[in-house]
């Protein structure tokens, strides 16, 4: 009864078989190995866009800092949300990267609206020396609660970025949860609704550890590749970043994948409803879950080992039948008898 | 006759076993996992240093940046050789991770002399504002140039960074087969003649791509972490970094593995010293050989296929017996074979 | 009628003396030159603070950038408020020169309550590597909107911050006119209720451009001077510095002259609340006053050459009785017959 | 007899007086004042460059710090001597503001021969993402060493610089000296020969502290200004830097100021000559002089009160005879007489 994160399970035997079948003799470093050259044309295909320079990471921060310090310069300000994991969890890593850019907070939830995009970047006035200057805008999608932006939603906030002269970058350590929510294309929800880079997660959903990195405008190559290099992401043996990111496209796995957790999420979500003195906070669009249940569901299923995060407590003292907010998470290795297991808990 | 990189060949039949038997289950992410529970312990064992901070990062780059930085201020100056991957591989890695720390070069080869480094910390007074202050030595260890220092030469290095007060770090990128020449023991190498902090590769030495970094001074820890997190290295499915390690520790495969590929460059260099017109270059230590052969030795393996670094040129035209230097590694998939028929082609 | 900045005034007489008055043969340049000796000693007695180390440079973004940083790690965040000099008008002075910290904005106005700054703190969990970890609390005393805080209630907040190890900073932009307001001491003021470091700002105040920096723990001052240097704040012919400060502090000026000013605004806001359509905006505690006025108003004012900022719009057309906000500070420099000029305009 | 610096003499009359001037009511600040106007309009008649862009910096570290910061990336390396004051006296003032750019050492002199810049431009491959990128080119003129380089000999660095992409910047502290010594105009030692920005000094030359910085190209002008301002050296009270440069522009102050410096120096020089034991180092272009004399002559200099800058040592202890070596540095106020008295003294 695992739901702490997506981040916490296991690899899918079609990466792990990926790996193995690189490992094979030698091949060049650096990312020059074959393996990323079919990398690349797949996920050109997949995103329908042939010039699209494409680069491999390992993990979900290094895509966004990276992707943002191209995208930004120091004195700017980058736009997103008080709750964008750019925000909340990466210790300063885009202020790193950046050389010290500023994150402006757009709006006081995970979704931001066009008029709090609207409204923050009014707040500072275009062509001031003395303020921050206006940098791209950043979106996560899905959004660290688990939630949805439509594509419509999307060309809207992009379109006022652009509207400032801005780009435009999604966070999407959890794309293929989007891609399958909404049921579009990755080119609908990205460059056609104005998106110009967008990272697209493995990690949580099936690799090791890879994050593509994708500009859909190539002028921003070279400087990404230095910039990835300087900060020591460009790592010598690419062969195993590239082969997990194979093993990711081959057969749609990546899309296969997502659906599945979507679909565990969406089983467990509709047991809780049942759950007695539970109530669903945010709304779901994807694998995570946020819920309240009575203090004493939750040390029933402490107690019988699940795992998730208790965002409210303590849990061992207080009112039985207290509320406390907890999130969960199922990634692709959940089964449905464990959920059906910990519904039966759950429901006492 | 793969002799271009010992980042080029494949990863360890004992290493990708390892990432295999922790893909079970759900682990917790961010480096709170159980194998690295026992890295940790290994290491220290290892080390024999039970108090050590001990991390894993992905790359050598990483490795290097973040100790530099965690032992350094950005007002401060690193000693280093002109020829230190720090210096000249790292795209300005160790500038950026330091907040802008400069690197001061220290005599003219891969190996700096006690008198070297004396003349280069007296370039710069001590407690003037104006100028660079004192900061870290940073040692490569084997070096660049596939020499090593002996403990005692180390020992001498490090008594005069530390009588300045200054800290020592060992780049052991080629750790292994630097312990593997010494026949010493890796506490030996480090703490025991003065240095502070090491990383000991793995990427090299037929891992996937993994480092630990030490910190024998445990204050170091916290710090370092921060730093590590900020710069994207803090991975989250981090037991597949701790596999790779355990692999790696395990039945001392690191040690052996370095051995043998010290080994096979040894019968290189042998056979090598008979090619009509070779001349070795630098000397030999460990598992890199320098030499320079003539012009039509080159264009007649390269023509076989045989793949290392040309470091003169052209290849294509000029004088027959001309000689040009090159570059040789050994990695442990190298074998025998492979290296009596690239002599047998050398030797015409 | 110059109401717009107090940094668009000439500088004091006195200062201006000082200044000629070290224009004489050779001194000993970046900060060793006598006339330091001297206002070290006096600012040592001006705070009541014998060890105090004290530092002068030529802007107040510099001395709050430098503080800042020598009081934080690139790691942390900055507690300050959304209104903070440092926060909206030093277009990320404060993120470069730490290296890239972040600024946590606490409350929704120009001053913060306990319950703000508690809050604002809670919101990063202590000792998690993710997210950005607690730095110095930043007050700016007199603030943005010309208010002050009461020694009772910056005790409260640094007492907070204290409890949760963090050092205090007071960006002191307008500090003589917040001392002057309150009629306490420096040292009441600052260390007495928990303030680390403190700038004590000149330029505002008729200096030409000089602000002292002060911190009371002596540990910080070599790390000072090197952030000094480095950021190109250490200037050589520092005398002129020195000579500003010292005319500044002869005969209390700065107290004397941050008194009038006030006195000024105090003149200038009870005439403003009997100019008709008049509203009183924020309070005023020193040499500042945001207001509103009719538009006709300030269509009269502007026709006849008063100088001061206007925030809302558009002066030029709208209904003749709409309320726009204005500020407008007094320097030494304005005088009463100014004021009444433009009172008598204002009222029609 | 002072010859310390140029940085530890008084100020011109000329400059205090324009200082005074502009001390009168109020006026726009951070750049927009008037006097500011006057002198963007009188620096582009010197460079006969009517596009040139101009700033003005209170330090010569600034001026060197924020235009190689414009001028380059952080992953680039500049290419300067290893005596360049970017290099030896600014505390990684360009590293920082560069936001970590590497420093690589052209030749082992004070200055730079084609040969040198070629060689040190040879040694990191172009376009290979693991060294160091090609930055800008960094002039000294006149050098750290009071030698100048013919605009000739800049043509042929800038030359190569320019043949490999790469921008060239002039470190002009010392510029009026340099152009006094070389009777050229300034455009004929900058754009016509390949400098793309120049700092033109004015604090080691008779003003307070002020220092031009101009771009030929105005491209780069947005930029340098936001620099400018993210490190705190954009003045409030702009009109002070303004009016010491007014009066070091007015009747060509800034040349006649610098002609006679120097011609005091060759007096100095010519009588140092003469002094027994006396030999002159590195030759003598400007208003520095490097020269060897006996010990015993030093402590009679010393004992009479002279202040220079001894190099070797110890002076109070060693042979009578034994040559140390000094540096002596003429400002403008400095007098005939003065140099009388000490010749004499040096003379015995």
């Amino acid at each position: 009864m695992q739901f702490a994160s997506d981040n916490s399970g296991p690899a899918l035997p079609g990466v792990m078989q990926a790996m193995a079948e690189v490992n094979i003799g030698h091949m060049p470093s650096y990312g020059t190995d074959a393996p990323m050259n079919e990398v690349r044309d797949r996920l050109r295909d997949v995103f329908e866009a042939p010039q699209a320079s494409v680069y491999l990471v390992a993990t979900g921060t290094a895509a966004n800092a990276l992707a943002l310090a191209t995208l930004s310069e120091p004195w700017q300000t980058v736009f997103c949300t008080p709750l964008a994991h750019i925000h909340t969890d990466e210790c300063n890593a885009p202020e790193f990267f950046t050389g010290g850019a500023k994150l402006s907070l757009v709006g006081e939830a995970d979704k931001m609206t066009p008029e709090d995009l609207a409204r923050a970047i009014a707040l500072w006035p275009a062509g001031d020396v003395h303020n921050p200057q206006h940098g791209p805008l950043a979106l996560t999608q899905a959004t660290e609660r688990g939630r949805i932006y439509t594509c419509a939603e999307i060309a809207a906030l992009c379109g006022i970025a652009r509207g400032h002269g801005l780009p435009c970058y999604m966070d999407g350590a959890r794309f293929a949860n989007a891609v399958a929510a909404l049921g579009c294309t990755p080119a609908e929800m990205t460059w056609k609704v104005g998106i110009d880079a967008v990272s697209m997660g493995g990690t949580k959903n099936g690799c090791l550890g890879v994050e593509a990195v994708i500009f859909f405008n190539p002028e921003n190559a070279w400087e990404f590749e230095l910039r990835r290099k300087r900060s020591a992401h460009l790592v010598s043996k690419h062969r195993y970043l590239s082969a997990q990111m194979l093993g990711y496209l081959r057969e749609h796995l990546w899309l296969r994948t997502a659906q599945e957790a979507n679909a565990r999420a969406a089983l467990l979500e509709a047991g809780l409803r049942d759950v007695p003195g539970a109530e669903m906070v945010f709304g779901r669009d994807v694998n995570m879950i946020f819920a309240r249940l009575p203090r004493a569901t939750h040390q029933r299923l402490k107690a019988a080992g699940a795992v998730y995060g208790l965002y409210e407590g303590p849990l061992e003292s207080g009112a039985a039948d207290e509320p406390l907010m907890a999130r969960f998470v199922c990634d692709w290795s959940v089964t449905e008898q464990q959920i059906a297991r910990f519904l039966e808990i759950a429901r006492g």
